[in-house]
């Protein structure tokens, strides 16, 4: 585990393992996401910043979206990886953060993908302002305007769609006492097939948080129905007739 | 990661992270089978048998049930935990693993686990002698009889059951191409509902596995209704009417 102060950024070792890897031997989307949030976790506890210190404030870090690009080549289970991350910029109510995989040398970049973090207060599970304390140890630049991560495009309801439903199970949550958000990867992709899956390597993504998906819920997932070589496909899931993720992703 | 020759042991430290963690914060029974299954996997490549190797006699490992007991203190996520296995004994078509889970510093013993291994053809998914080339290097005693593990109690047909189903998905399935059996366990525990599982600690488990399940099946798991101060549970999940496992479990 390596913290550099003066550029912000934090490095952690991971062994990648059969478990976290999907039938491909590749890690799935939700390990992938599951691994970089355990890096920025590792990060704000380098820095003192525990999870006790974070909700004594009342509040909880949350992630409203991501943007990432994968590399064709991916690590395979039972490899070192390097999980990597660094604050990038904040303002008063979002805050942006970057992270990276590669290989054990650093010689291969299998992954970059940007993060927006919000700060909900955990009674009322609305958004606050970021408290100071717990954003100026990271050093990152205060900035006005953060600039928005690209808007996933919307599924398209008048094409064919392909539907699946998913009850949230019990764990489905982690200590937070809330549906870990990797897990809505697994909804997302899930209606695409095996077939489809086996075959195809995601080369970049967009994913929004809308609403939280709670306990015990029925998921809708949908995506438009494929059509032969298609590179984007476009997914949504819902909750109560709530939309509670939307997300873009393009194939190799 | 320590090979011991002379007693056939193996250990590796292992990061326990967030995402191996349910809701109270201790890992839950389904990353804790993966972990193990690691450190097996761990040793075989130590001794020089990767999956390839394994796999070009046209079989693999298969588990056929798992025993075991779990202290009352369980490790909490961010703490480095010791994955330890032995090769206890074999004959022609059994082989007994032990594992066991410790701190860091082997003072406290988190789980000792016995799992009972066969050999199944790839292509016929049958059961099949124990190739010696692959069984030998572990340098554990060929012994007439392989001690069978506690049958697990059934399910009271009889009495008022809970019933839940599940649809397996596609991230279910692991880099053998089948579903990973350490998830058997989400779908055993899930009926028992969020308030009994965030406030009881597994004691014991006794988990066979009957039948293979498969992508897309649709799994029912079923557990008799809990009275006041339950101390054992008795679990079943089928597919297609075949029951797939069936597992007793003893609570603090």
């Amino acid at each position: 585990m390596e913290l550099k102060q003066e550029t912000q950024t934090y490095e952690m070792p991971h062994l990648l393992t059969y478990y976290e890897c999907d039938e491909t031997g590749h890690p799935s989307m939700s390990m992938l996401l599951s691994m970089i949030s355990m890096a920025s976790d590792e990060h704000s506890m380098a820095l003192g910043m525990g999870i006790e210190k974070v909700q004594a404030t009342g509040g909880t870090w949350v992630v409203s979206g991501y943007e990432g690009q994968l590399a064709e080549q991916q690590p395979v289970f039972g490899e070192t990886i390097i999980l990597g991350t660094r604050a990038v910029a904040y303002n008063r109510f979002f805050a942006v953060r970057e992270f990276w995989i590669t290989d054990k040398e650093h010689n291969i970049e299998y992954a970059r993908i940007k993060a927006i973090f919000v700060f909900m207060n955990l009674k009322t599970r609305r958004m606050e302002s970021i408290p100071a304390a717990l954003i100026e140890p990271f050093r990152s630049p205060i900035v006005k305007r953060i600039p928005r991560l690209k808007r996933p495009q919307k599924l398209n309801e008048n094409a064919p769609i392909v539907e699946k439903d998913y009850r949230v199970r019990y764990f489905d949550l982690d200590a937070n006492h809330h549906v870990n958000n990797a897990r809505y990867f697994d909804w997302l992709l899930d209606p695409l097939g095996r077939n489809f899956l086996k075959t195809h390597r995601l080369k970049k993504f967009n994913l929004q948080y809308l609403q939280e998906v709670r306990d015990g819920e029925k998921i809708d997932s949908k995506v438009n129905k494929l059509i032969e070589n298609q590179k984007i496909t476009c997914h949504q899931i819902s909750s109560d007739n709530q939309i509670d993720a939307i997300a873009e992703i393009e194939w190799y």
